[in-house]
């Protein structure tokens, strides 16, 4: 890894473990096991590396969400396997927690890629509810905006349920409850 | 006020505010008005005023709920009016939030009530599921647990969207999106 990639990767890992206030440009440039030079030399400070390291972040949740949500099969199918996908539950959405950070959201350069990403997840389920009503495998009543806002709500939901009990259990269970509920409003296909 | 009273709440506060490491008992006293012997008259230090505040804080939180969903109604008459109850959608969750903070989810003391809260409001919303069914309202196959799980979390992840997107809307949107799945299955009365 370069030494400008280590920065940023470091920077992710003190952002998520301490929060933006908690991280200096030196425990950064310790980790990173880079100079003070270095750091300057591919960054302009704190503020500019940190926007790095959320927009990677960002980029990786929309790539991980990408790979479920436009493999093949019916609408419910690909929902169901972005939501049941393997997370590492008990740590949270590196995104969402991003939500959480006063210092994050109080600056508009370092919110942006957070309130895209989010707005790129809700479009991106709302295509795939279209698309199967469009197929006629899910009743058309259904509201697709909406539909796509609860289903993300859910797993962030989730995440905060499965903290509150100590277990991935609660995250599950929400998960199986939405696509329960999703599931009947599911067309039987025509025999 | 009692001065006791005062330090919960400002206790209460400075947990909202900080987080539990950057409130320190000087910090409690001073927006409390009271003195360190005041402090240590009625608690043991921080940890025991700090249990004290998540205590009340869920307290509200099920009393608040419990006004909704005991009042008269069908189920969904009853869960749309807990959902949709005003809310500072921007400001978050008093108890959801705690899950947040790694200080108080690493002290088993403290993070009772918070586990017990969700635990509390995951069952009351069973509960008020499965009078739903059994009144005929809803669906026999509707899991209640759940499709309770599944609504606390809509209400949790509904604060995160929020937050993501700066405006109260997407909370509603995620909101009216759950409500939707859940009319799905109600059953219609007999004419």
């Amino acid at each position: 890894m370069s030494s400008q990639e280590r920065l940023v990767e470091s920077a992710r890992a003190l952002l998520w473990e301490r929060g933006y206030v908690g991280t200096s440009p030196k425990s950064i440039q310790q980790r990173a096991g880079a100079g003070q030079g270095s750091m300057y030399h591919h960054f302009a400070g704190k503020h500019e590396l940190a926007l790095a390291a959320i927009r990677r972040t960002a980029e990786e949740m929309r790539a991980a969400a990408e790979t479920q949500l436009s493999a093949p099969g019916t609408a419910l199918e690909r929902i169901t396997a972005y939501l049941r996908r393997e997370r590492d539950v008990l740590k949270g959405c590196p995104v969402g927690r991003l939500t959480q950070d006063p210092d994050v959201m109080a600056d508009p350069a370092l919110r942006a890629p957070v309130e895209e990403t989010f707005a790129w997840l809700r479009d991106r389920l709302t295509r795939v509810l279209d698309a199967g009503r469009d197929a006629g495998e899910l009743d058309r009543a259904l509201d697709p905006a909406a539909t796509a806002a609860a289903i993300v709500a859910v797993l962030q939901g989730g995440y905060v349920l499965a903290r509150a009990s100590g277990t991935a259990d609660s995250f599950g269970q929400a998960v199986s409850g939405v696509l329960a509920l999703l599931a009947g409003h599911a067309v039987a296909p025509a025999e």
